[in-house]
């Protein structure tokens, strides 16, 4: 059975590690078999396919699945199939999304219709293997939404309420940016006056989605720590930045750690509009999606 | 006409500077009125009143009633009655409330039925003779509820939604601490981990108060910043803290800058119970208030 992990947006702005958004109509598909042989990848295709590495002890859905495996006593290995359409290290929780969809996958493969948790906690360790123990990426692709992760040993994430119906416009431009490099721009200490208002800017976000009140969103999604720190990576960000909210979207940042950029906006119309003007800013070679904030997490096809 | 401005609970754990709750059945009555002649505090009766300042020029309330004046281009100066209900430094939010209080009715006094956003500007400038400009306490005690302090300068404040019927208890030891010294316990940089960690309690904090998840509101109501350091400042705390979740309380922590301890709990009889084993547990001179969240801010007698 192949299942589709949807693209999220790690941070959402402020909140760095915290927040995460999932977006409907992209992602990985992953279907897995098992194997009382060794774990393998069977077949691999999509964006950057030719950058996924097929050794699985590498390969963060074999990972995945296996982690999901072993916490249920089962000593099968996975065979995964991956469709790739996430970039590898675009912003938009690719490497999440693989993760994700190969412990869901597994369960499903074993016939355990899994729950949340379980699937959080074992694509934990295909993500911990690339991007470190974070799960703004995984919490969303599980639950769908806006999701909180407040501590990820032990893991306690939340579902968050989502009041509108908001597009999202994401806009990667043809560079590359590390999430390794990404952090080593990032200080480690941070002045209080500082990160008070970055908790303020991510308690007011969390009301603006459960309200639906796109002014609030406007304001609150502004990222003091890692934005201004991130921006010199990417390419006119500035100029793509303030495209967007000129089109008409509420607020525009970095996803995650870049490069990809997004915004929210009110409906498919504007968020299309928005994408457009993003993607002339930037100025150059761009690939852009647009949609709804996805209403559910990782789910069969 | 006399007007009521209820306690409030500045930070509410880890919400830092960000976040404030109302407490219902104490706070201060204020009346004002108006004078075309010298501003001046023509009664001052009550908790800590021999403490509270009869210089108009530094009292809150007549800072505050007069501030309302001249936002709104009254020449006239207020005559305050104040009766206090708040301790000066309890980390109540006693001159909030007096703040607050004193716009409040110096806006009726000149006929106005003021905005909360004009009630909050003035009592600002009370507030921040003697503890900053800090909304924290204002911004509950004006809105009612679990109020959300976003920026000062601009004001940009909102009433948080609060799903559950939960009860406060507030028990101050007889020992005082300015909220002055009480910041100088706290350094001004801190490391990532701690700051995301204290950003994803306030996120998870304010989904718990909107979702009425107690469980989520015990393990989200933990503050990694101040409370480790002030802990000093208030004597037999972690008995204190310990004694409130022992009898029950979702949890319990500094109000605001102390002394004040508060603790959640599910209803009233839950409440009584914790207020009476924290009072037990702090062996020495307390005084104690149990009430519910309080469901509106500053109003008429």
């Amino acid at each position: 059975m192949r299942v589709f992990a949807p693209a999220s947006i790690g941070n959402v702005g402020p909140g760095f590690d915290v927040l995460g958004l999932a977006v409907d109509g992209i992602g990985d598909v992953i279907s897995v078999a098992l194997t009382d042989g060794p774990p393998r990848v069977e077949s691999l295709s999509g964006r950057d396919a030719e950058l996924v590495p097929r050794d699985p002890a590498r390969n963060v859905c074999v990972i995945a699945a296996t982690a999901w495996l072993r916490a249920h006593d089962d000593p099968r290995n996975p065979i995964v199939t991956i469709e790739k359409g996430l970039p590898l290290a675009g912003g938009m929780g690719g490497s999440a999304a693989s993760s994700v969809g190969g412990a869901y996958a597994a369960a499903l493969a074993a016939d355990h219709v899994p729950e949340p948790r379980e699937v959080i906690a074992a694509a934990l360790e295909g993500e911990a293997s690339v991007a470190g123990r974070h799960l703004d990426n995984i919490a969303p692709c599980v639950l769908g939404g806006l999701a909180l992760s407040r501590s990820v040993d032990p893991i306690d994430v939340a579902a968050l309420p989502v009041q509108a119906d908001w597009w999202v416009a994401l806009v990667t431009p043809a560079v590359r940016v590390e999430t390794k490099a990404a952090r080593a721009l990032l200080p480690d200490a941070t002045p209080r006056a500082e990160w008070i208002q970055q908790m303020a800017n991510t308690a007011a976000l969390v009301h603006a989605f459960a309200s639906g009140d796109s002014a609030l969103l406007s304001r609150a999604l502004d990222d003091r720590y890692a934005e201004p720190r991130r921006a010199q990576l990417i390419p006119n960000f500035h100029a793509v930045k303030k495209a967007a909210v000129d089109a008409g979207a509420f607020a525009c940042t970095i996803s995650g750690s870049g490069p990809t950029l997004f915004c929210i906006a009110e409906d498919e119309a504007a968020a299309s509009k928005a994408s457009v003007a993003m993607q002339n800013a930037f100025g150059i070679a761009t690939t852009a999606h647009i949609g709804p904030i996805a209403r559910h997490g990782v789910r069969p096809l």
